[in-house]
């Protein structure tokens, strides 16, 4: 047969689980988007069709339901670990388990008779802002996890210079020493811990924690051009967050143009810019901790 | 001529403008999708494609980008006025402009130096929660100015039952006396001035209160039907805010649907749910002040 | 009480039935989104939450399924009577039910061993082209169909002008002979059947001769103003189908810019251009039979 | 430094590009989308922000454009490698090249005037199934093409069965020997195509068999599993298409639910479906042709 089979992965993909944990009155959300990708001993399926290796994917989202009853939902990672594991350990034929997690975050709507900021207890608004991911692969023997987020819209509406590039005879941007920086922030980072015999980090903590480096270090750099700035955000949280190995930032870079109102006979001082959707550059690399192999794929 | 013109509009849609306005260090942000949309004396346009009395929507487009200049924008609502009424006053065959605005909340992002919550001063983050809405229709004489929001998604983890109703034969819902209740806002409110003779609202102001009153009584609203919680949301808006004469919201019934764990020897004690696309209910209402004429539209 | 209840309506949004219909080995398909809007006797369940008059939403998706079953769907727009119907005769309470239906067209896979076109009977490639619309409003007495489609992109390379139109001080638009002409064709038709005592439209024959009339009146018109063009589209309708009495348009001006190869040492003699997404022309109106009432509504 | 720079790329993203040829009256269109990433001596620009070996973005977005008049687009691929030699052999600090690329379809309108299919030679309608996808990669010596598609959505309504799965504790769902099979394809194939100096395919004609090829091993295989069929599509790509070694498939199992009608008293002879959107499984492969190296990514 000229035609072999290559890596292959299957399973259920976006089960929408939300869990209520109840503590009397208070109630907490937990609101994931899980993926479950499995491999293994899987040629018989695509071959003849027999399935006696294959646990079915209806299966894989009935055990997101289960898991979130019998482990609770801790962090989108610990929960992922928890499934990664029963996957390959359960299931001779599953070699490898990767469960890919979207989080969505709520905040309490603080209500009229209360005390600003608290509210019913039972109450929430979706947060709406960037959305948390969280992707965990497990082999039997190491661990892989790389969290991140995506979605995170940031501006800079000053401190931004973008000169002394490459000219050929394509380029005519004009250069510039004042211009809005915008972007998407999407970022992924991969942990040091691979192994069950090292510590966990905390990884609610850490996210927190590496979200606000990368808003700071955005914010904080005065931009020569938005790879600086990525750089810098990387290194940031490289150099702060111990647990964490090496991360990768795409970029786009959302174009704010400055309005020509000189034919209406107005100046226009950095105050009027048109938002523009395509095309936009788009800036991405990896950074690493010295020493640490890169393992985040390349998109 | 059999076939004959009738309500007619035409004008630039999706014009995305964003002001920077300097205070010193401290900048602020308005970021807007403008969408303009003119009627009037446009026969000749459409049967012979005589385009004497068609302002460009090219224009249109430079009008807002110049407007954003000459005037600034205080609110979405003020800046609606003084397009819709330039367009009426500036060119007389068109009678009726219609300005819709969609508006992007930004918040500043808090540095590393600086006392929590303060920044650089030029340093965003996009809120990304719901998307405001403004809409201001000038027909030379009258004002109308509807405002609103989207995507705005809230989540009730209790007090909200679904019992009672009519049972036919394609009936096999089980009642329910403790539910979640989720639900994307949409709402959009008609305000009580229409003449320049009148002192204009705080936009503002009368914004987050809205906004405030419509989140708080989701949240305090013990549900025995969508139905209700909607009602409650719309008469609060009407009570509290004597500017506002009419609102009209439309609810998707987010369903998150309690998973049977029973299967697996679990007991699902309102604490794992599915949350499901579609289909969805869809509840739909106007709450009007008593005396007033229902005119915000029915989709 | 000062803030009373206005239109309010309910039901289940987005019920995606799909519908096999076997003819021996030959397959047909019928591939629907159906949402269901029920008004009537409905202020208890808004001001005291009471569903003693609520046919659940569940109930009215179980319906379409089953209905899909026992009627069978011959055409959207028959199916939405059969549910419309239903719902008003079927519940006290209940004095309109609008039905809202959009159809996905599928198209037979030709397969290797069979003539040109034909094959395998059960298997389908969706055609993706434009999405067809069907709405069903029945009061008990009178019936409105309102038809439509949307998403249907076209463009003509030439035979579009734009010149002699009104210059203003933020007019910077330059008059053209030949452009790019390309737009996302929406449209909604209203049909004079109203009364059961009437003989019903071939619903599925009109679909696609009115769809042909659309297609074509935009090639045949060479254009002075995309205005013109949707007129001659309106129009075409009108004029041809006599079971349509009105038609609305809402046609995108989709801006293909000519780009400026100049800096380049290139002449660009309408060959390339860039296709943009935002701002957009957006060009409404409503084509009537003289002598009918104008009923579809402005958005 | 601890934080080090790893993979980095960087261009303009999404120019959409369309070009109209003129061969007469008889128009032609090419419709692109087109996104451009760079890699190469880069560190300075991450590190100091130094822009000296940085080609702007928007040169790059100048290019397209400009090459789409220099060079013509006979194919999205052929357009892909004039690119991406000229990006590494025109700027010495630029050693890879990656242009990406989207095509959409458009087909002639027929005009009433005419015969059956023919119409004006400038009238266009897209065609809006699949999206085309064509990726070149050149490092100064070596080529690589990946071409593809996506959104080609498909549906078998019988010979497709599902049984003989491995069940665990959390397994529910029952075997079938009846279902509906749906998915929508997404398909990478990489050329063996490498060098300057062998001869190119005919990449028009390539993907037209690929696509053909695709859907009629859809349409022919009677399933055990969508692995199976995911196999036999992959296997009659490599089969029939010497110039391709390597093709990749993700295919998600689009579920059609059979509707439970037992409730109603009606029986559910495999007539009436429910579209579910998620979650989906997710079926995933390589096929390769045997002796050749898998390049294509997993994601």
């Amino acid at each position: 047969m000229p035609a072999i089979l290559g890596q292959n992965q299957y399973g259920k993909a976006e089960t929408r689980v939300v869990r209520i944990t109840r503590d009397g009155a208070v109630h907490h959300i937990k609101d994931l988007n899980v993926s479950v990708a499995l491999s293994g001993d899987m040629e018989e399926v695509h071959y003849s069709g027999s399935n006696a290796n294959v646990l079915p994917t209806d299966t894989t989202k009935n055990t997101v339901f289960a898991f979130a009853k019998e482990h609770g939902i801790e962090s989108a990672e610990r929960f992922g670990i928890h499934l990664a594991r029963h996957f390959v350990t359960s299931q001779e034929p599953i070699r490898r388990a990767r469960i890919r997690i979207e989080e969505y975050a709520w905040e309490r709507i603080g209500t009229s008779g209360a005390t600003e900021g608290t509210g019913t207890g039972h109450s929430f608004v979706r947060r709406g802002q960037e959305t948390r991911l969280a992707q965990t692969t497990y082999d039997g023997e190491r661990w892989e996890v790389i969290s991140g987020l995506k979605d995170l819209t940031v501006l800079n509406s000053t401190d931004s210079e973008f000169w002394g590039y490459v000219k050929d005879k394509y380029t005519t941007l004009p250069e510039t020493h004042d211009r809005v920086l915008a972007t998407d922030v999407a970022a992924r980072w991969r942990f040091g811990w691979t192994d069950d015999e090292q510590e966990t980090p905390d990884w609610e903590e850490s996210y927190e924690q590496t979200r606000r480096h990368l808003l700071q270090a955005f914010a904080e750099t005065y931009s020569l051009s938005l790879q600086q700035t990525l750089h810098r955000m990387g290194a940031r949280v490289i150099d702060h967050r111990g647990e964490i190995d090496e991360i990768r930032l795409s970029l786009p870079n959302k174009h704010h143009f400055l309005v020509d109102l000189e034919p209406f006979g107005l100046k226009n001082d950095n105050e009027v810019y048109f938002a523009a959707d395509r095309p936009y550059g788009l800036i991405e690399a990896t950074v690493l901790r010295d020493g640490c192999e890169a393992r985040i794929p390349v998109h």
